[in-house]
């Protein structure tokens, strides 16, 4: 085994950690609790757990290890390797990531945040290879995106750059739990499709779509996930909830396609999963949203990696 | 002389021409008339008699040329320095201009659109000076953006990047003469400014503001530079006015900042002395339209080059 690399996924719960090789395969897979709370050694012995577990069950990993990259919750300076002060990590304020796991295992490290790690373990290994010029968005819970120039990531100024689910495409709209209005986020979220959702269903000539059966008949237990089995099933309501969806999404691609013309748009995340049928839509709609004169050209397409995007993105950063 | 450069700024009836130094001071500048409508040899003609003029101003400059850089109306192709196909340059239509140039002057020569030449003037020796990531506006007529990374113009997949004019921050807004609605473009140009006047003023209570005076009492003759002088003389309607659009940028330059994050925003045009007051304001309110955690720290200042920007902006183009 030549050239592996660790991938580590930090979230406020629990850290996963990949063993994958030059290649972006990812070879071996665990998970281990984080413990947020303490202080920050206990935090980063979660950490060095995590790997300790990945050695003990492929020890030739250890060898051939190239280097140790890691996704962290933000803030943070992936320039540094040091996390600032996550809202969810309280374990962690100013603490030097990076530069302990070089201390520990001896190997290169660097960290980042998910979204611009997981953009560039899709320029680098997935459906970005061939393009020098990529954009990365994960649709969730949240809108997350990277920016990937040349198989690097852009991180602007001070590494805060590519925070595109908080462009603005209606500055009269609803509040996003960033403070902003009308950011893509509160527009196209999971949450947001639900709250779409949600809104229709309130008026009961829609109390037949089968979103609300899906949702076990409680409008506080309709997710994202019941809209788009609904649509599945061919219910209409969850399709127009997806299509009017889809079409704010366009309004921002094309903004993003007008500033930044990139040669492909690559969307991962579990809402991409229920958006990938309006894909279509989007790019013929996307002309009324462009100056851009050739925005069809740019391929608009599904991630390669899907819930290990984290640990794959994580490994990648080994390769900037 | 040793290295000097020839930046042509091509119109639809002008063609502009300067000497400019490795320094970026501009020598020695002309003007001759464009001729758009016939074939495109004679509209070349007319670049050419621009350039003959420079020279015969200047005739040790011949020897010492670097380079020419032009700046044209798009479409093009910066890689090229093929004009594709201008409304305002009926003249030419898929047309070699660089290679010309190339052919008829024995130098380098590259073409490019005035916003992205002149961001690259001001990154190289402007108010860009000394940052990697330059984000280049200019308020005028239109709203023109340009993006240089590391005194590079960002392209994108074919040269039509860095359209920031037409990004979206309205979507149920007004349209746009681009179609799409709610650029900032047909928000914060030179006649949104004018059109946000004139709406104020339908309202007889306002008819004592000075803009209407200034405008020889016409509406139709009113003009953002009169709702630029009434604002210095004092007038409360016309600071109104530019603080509304103060406003609607400080939306949009943040999420520039959020997706970009770039080290500086420099402001030309001639829209951007009117609202060069205006920028401590949207420094204040920046913070409220980021998720960036430093967007005071980003310097928000005027360019250098005013109406020479064009020049200038061609020239820098042959020190990419």
């Amino acid at each position: 085994m030549v050239g592996c690399y660790l991938g580590i996924d930090i979230g406020g719960t629990k850290v996963a950690a990949g063993l994958v090789d030059a290649a972006g395969n990812i070879l071996f897979h665990t998970r281990v609790p984080m413990v947020a709370t303490g202080d920050a050694a206990t935090g980063f012995s979660a950490v060095v757990n995590a790997i300790q577990e990945v050695f003990a069950a492929k020890p030739e990993a250890q060898k051939s290890l190239a280097g140790i990259g890691v996704c962290s919750p933000g803030p943070l300076d992936p320039r540094t390797g040091i996390v600032i002060n996550p809202p969810n990590l309280p374990c962690w304020r100013n603490f030097p990531l990076a530069d302990e796991l070089k201390r520990v295992f001896k190997v290169p490290a660097r960290v980042d945040n998910d979204a611009n790690a997981a953009g560039l373990a899709e320029a680098i290994w997935g459906a970005g290879i061939g393009y020098h010029d990529v954009f990365y968005t994960t649709l969730g819970t949240g809108i997350g995106t990277g920016i990937v120039f040349g198989q690097k990531i852009y991180h602007g100024r001070t590494g805060s750059a590519a925070e595109g689910g908080h462009v603005t495409i209606d500055y009269k709209g609803p509040r996003c739990t960033c403070g902003k209005f009308g950011c893509i986020e509160i527009l196209c979220s999971g949450p947001a499709i639900a709250k779409r959702a949600r809104a229709r269903l309130a008026d009961p000539a829609n109390r037949g779509s089968k979103i609300l059966a899906l949702s076990g008949g409680d409008l506080e237990k309709l997710h994202a996930e019941a809209v788009g089995e609904a649509f599945r099933q061919g219910d209409a309501l969850a399709q127009n909830v997806l299509q009017e969806t889809a079409d704010l999404l366009t309004v921002w691609i094309g903004s993003i396609v007008d500033l930044l013309e990139p040669e492909v748009m690559i969307f991962g995340g579990g809402v991409s999963e229920l958006m990938s049928a309006f894909f279509g839509r989007i790019k013929e709609n996307l002309p009324k949203w462009c100056v851009n004169p050739h925005p069809t050209e740019i391929p608009i397409v599904r991630a390669k990696y899907g819930s290990d995007a984290g640990v794959a993105g994580a490994a990648a950063l080994c390769r900037m």
